[in-house]
């Protein structure tokens, strides 16, 4: 259970960390659609390990193949298979810690649900099972791309040091211009030193990955509980060390008044305009054609290279070893995560909202 | 579509704020659970509207019937069905909104969605819809309760005014003992004074609302897309007015050494506990057995008593006037939908958790 | 579980035989779509007992009423809630068959699985429930009828007797004139003969219902597991006393040859269309445009009026002796039912069908 | 769509005919099972091509891999991958074949729905997909082993020969001693040297499988839409050729009084028995721990080995030749498909009925 996500445009994920293979099948994407295989590949060069100085030194060449769904270049509708086999799977060591409990990873808890547990590398519950996703969402972004949406993902915050400006100010086609992805360079040459201090100092640190979705069309969404904004925060809070999300005004709009909140309407030729955007593109749960913005909490990473207190499968107290190449802030690799789960859920909420009237739309 | 919640123990809500009647769908609850009608209707006497002078003076009695499903007192493991007939169908005159779109409401992303909208108080997408989740909540909880999970929520934060003390400080029986549902009594009345002034200034705030868990087993929830704080994230969001929601740590998180934030095990008798709790109760998606922990932000009721610019159906230019009985403050009444959700999504992944292992709990 | 059907257009039906009501909620039909609620009362008439000397002569009313969904005589594409409430919840005495399984119903399986059950009237299990998947069936008719699929279905056998003529020789419009519902007068009136001397002598018997659907767009289906004819199986199957479906050429096709079988293709005008139709207008689980035709078969009614020999839950040996008002032969009734699920399944693929392409059909 | 089976032990399938590769995950199959990699490829042995005269002489390897999901022998309760990589891609030239539609075939329905198609060797309509249902119908067969259920598929009809034996009076340890898997050898030998007439004359033909599955507990299936017996047929209806399914009595049980077709209780020991067993195992949609056996029939295979009149993409006339090496009777290789249908459903049903009551089986 819980390998699969999309209600139309449907992703289930396989793999572990050091199996044989990872990869996802993806069902539900129309016929016709043209592949761009380089650009899959592509997507997935952002979010692999070892791309520079702040992110862990670990190399996985995550080669993707693509064995079905795809004929003469376009999908033919039946399910995308993508798969990224692990050509480096390490007869490396893993006795160390195979019976220990590693303080906030999921180590524990999945000996608790199962009674076993694939302890290399983390298993089933390690960030590399994040590469199928790169690669469905790559495939989601050319499916929007097809209809004019853009989807715009980067680093906000970094510990302490944050982006102030709003992001209407700022010039996206930065943002992979600098290894932290941060659209401001001068901010970003705060964050690439102040993670590379913490890296030193062997620790690990949080940050924030704000989204903006824009061109979206009005109309999606869907009532109630799969509003827009529950399933791209669910799909956020998916990905591995995120703890908060927060969408328009967020937390901030707590203490706003109602009369300073709402989003005043207004023609602007045939289209229907809102002079702010405290809802954040999207109202009762359904996009309004305006900009889709939130943000995405991560914390520390839990791998750090320093000793910690812990116990065993067996109850005993024992000393986890900090060891291996592991990032020190995961916000950079995560910001290619975030827009991929993002386009997964647009995606399925453009296709699913042709279901809405009596007559689709031409 | 989407309105439907829970994987198998599945809710699906119906009705309009103003049609003939609301009501829920439980299919999945196992048989045998004594219901006890009295408590699902005193949930719905929490919820419900007209309770104190800072929540809307509306009223409607939410009188609930069980059609199906329960015999002799027990669940018989076919599908509870909960309907409340609207008896107070007002024949009010909707007509001076029927084709403008109210400011930060749902009327023009539904009316570009579905082409036509019940615009009679919102139809399906006004807060009346959450009736019906507080009554599948109710059934939700005494399932727990027979399990010995127990939730409390409690209003944290109303506008400006916070409550700063950590929740294991609170004496969670005085949550219902006044009428903003916030548990330090001094705090309690700061609110209340607060809320009544913006009240009487015919505006609205937001707030926040905080939920604990406890007493949850080690082992729910599901691995990668349906981690449970994504899924309880994604429920928090689906309740209307939301805006954010953090869990443990949260956006505090993000700040943190990794040295400071990971949760050391240590044993305790027959148990693996962790030292502190910023994992929020949840590591990998999956309970450790610690408090379940996590806070909702709710922007600013939309509905004021001032005047708005807007525009209707056909592109002009209108004034929309506030009038009618709304709530200045959401908060209050959304305590019990919160432990509504919470409930819900906590009792789907205790059955779904049955599924884990070979050999079933005994 | 169990308790819904459909995809996109999505039944969930509640309520059990001798409970305070049933109905269902149907979740994914498009807005705009003209509700009829004649027609959807005169479909419920076609089902509900008492109509002749060869049904029941148990009166209900199956008086029904929309509780949301249709605003102003049209769908708004939030959920249809259609609710039949029990008047005549009869204080009848059923302590004689409280703890008895009666032979070949549900009494012993319901036992064993939930622990408990509602044993009046078979509960849930009784065929009562069917009234709820008529109705829904009634709205998909409206859907399909928008989109000119036309839906038939008759009694092709009762017992000996079979009607042997094809379906295309046959007058549609004779089946609701006679009370078994068959459309060859002469045939009808031997089927109510036998029906009548089966009755009398206490027993009871099987037959057949043959549906057949016409101008079915060509492309409604889904490869491998959804094939439209598994779907189609799948929903007859699931019609209380269903024993077996076949489509096109079913059971008879075994002994064809490949050259016979086979349906050459020929263009007539811009459609394509086949010589024969062996396919029974579904080729790879996808329809063709031709007509789809099938074949259900249900048992003889288990409530017999003789006495049979049983164990109750005690384990002990018990007599169940035959008594009530019951059906001799269902199949009369059983047609507005497998025409009600041949319409819940057409509205759902051809929902479906408009997520195949990338560009939707204008 | 429609490349996923099961509720709770998923499957989801992949693959073309002739493209790089095919397989299945499995998602929630319990953690704990031990996987038998053998008996995968074993059962992947009785389904592939070129296995006798009476079968196609092409061959296909079928070497499957599994790349997650098994660590250390045993499942870890994460989804279970097994691919079967296309290792003979031919470069053959289907270039006569692209725009013609074979009669009987997909190819005209999948051009419809999809506007494209691969048409090598039918791409997604392949029977070659069913490799991966075989693939994960066995890790479903070793879980069902654990609970010691048994399940049994046979040919009992080659066209017009049928084994008229009772399945009780078969030796199913026959089934696998000739290479058309009838359980009766006399039978067997005339079936094969029909078939093998056929196949001389160029020609194919239809046949029936029976499947019986027994020690099944009782209480498994779901009441109403989703009962045992219309999931199982289903899952027949959803194979390649299959035309008609039915358990039990089937079609013969409409001639069937009640008072015959009943099957009284009695009591064996601590176990409730029925006399007869008309029910074959399900009553109410729920197993009562009686042999479950039912019938699937078979059309004949469209591919022939002469020409047929078709039209092409563009609305010609045209002629398909047959040619290439094909099935002339398709159920031999059909029995491991069908049993792995039967035991997929099985398993999922197996899981779900742990949801059932309040408390667990110990």
């Amino acid at each position: 259970m819980g390998n699969s996500f999309g209600k139309v445009f449907k992703i289930s994920t396989f793999g572990e960390s050091h199996g044989k293979g990872l990869g996802v099948i993806i069902d539900g994407c129309p016929a016709g659609l043209p592949i761009d295989e380089e650009f899959i590949r592509a997507e997935l060069q952002r979010r692999k390990p070892g791309q520079s100085k702040i992110t862990t030194q670990r190399k996985e060449e995550d080669e993707c193949q693509i064995l079905s769904g795809v004929f003469e270049g376009k999908t033919t509708g039946t399910p995308i298979s993508i798969v990224i086999l692990n050509t480096d799977q390490k007869s490396k060591d893993y006795s160390h810690i195979a019976d220990k409990f590693r303080p906030s990873h999921a180590d524990y808890t999945y000996y608790e649900k199962y009674g076993v547990r694939d302890y290399r590398g983390g298993g089933r519950s390690s960030a590399r099972e994040t590469a199928a996703r790169v690669a469905a969402g790559a495939v989601a972004k050319l499916l929007l791309g097809h209809f004019g949406v853009k989807i715009n993902a980067f680093v906000s915050q970094a510990g302490q040091i944050k982006l102030e400006k709003p992001y209407q100010e700022l010039d996206f086609s930065e943002i992979e211009k600098n290894i932290v992805r941060c659209p401001d360079p001068k901010v970003a040459e705060d964050m690439i030193e102040y993670i590379d201090e913490i890296r030193k100092s062997r620790d690990t640190i949080g940050g924030v990955v704000t989204c903006v979705a824009q061109e979206v069309p009005p109309g999606l969404g869907e009532p109630v509980f799969d509003r827009l904004h529950a399933e791209l925060g669910k799909a956020m809070l998916s990905i591995n060390a995120v703890k908060g999300f927060e969408f328009g005004s967020g937390f901030e709009g707590v203490i706003m008044r109602g009369s300073e909140h709402n989003d005043e309407f207004y023609q602007e030729g045939d289209r229907v305009r809102t002079k702010t955007n405290h809802s954040g593109g999207i109202q009762g749960g359904i996009s309004n054609g305006e900009d889709i913005y939130f943000k995405v909490a991560f914390k520390p990473v839990a791998t750090i290279m320093k000793d910690q207190q812990s116990v065993n499968e067996g109850g005993e107290s024992v000393t986890v070893s900090g060891k291996g190449r592991h990032d020190p802030c995961v916000v950079p690799r995560a910001v290619p995560i975030v827009e991929a789960m993002t386009a997964l859920v647009l995606a399925d909420y453009l296709l699913l909202n042709r279901l809405s009237k009596l007559e689709p739309k031409g």
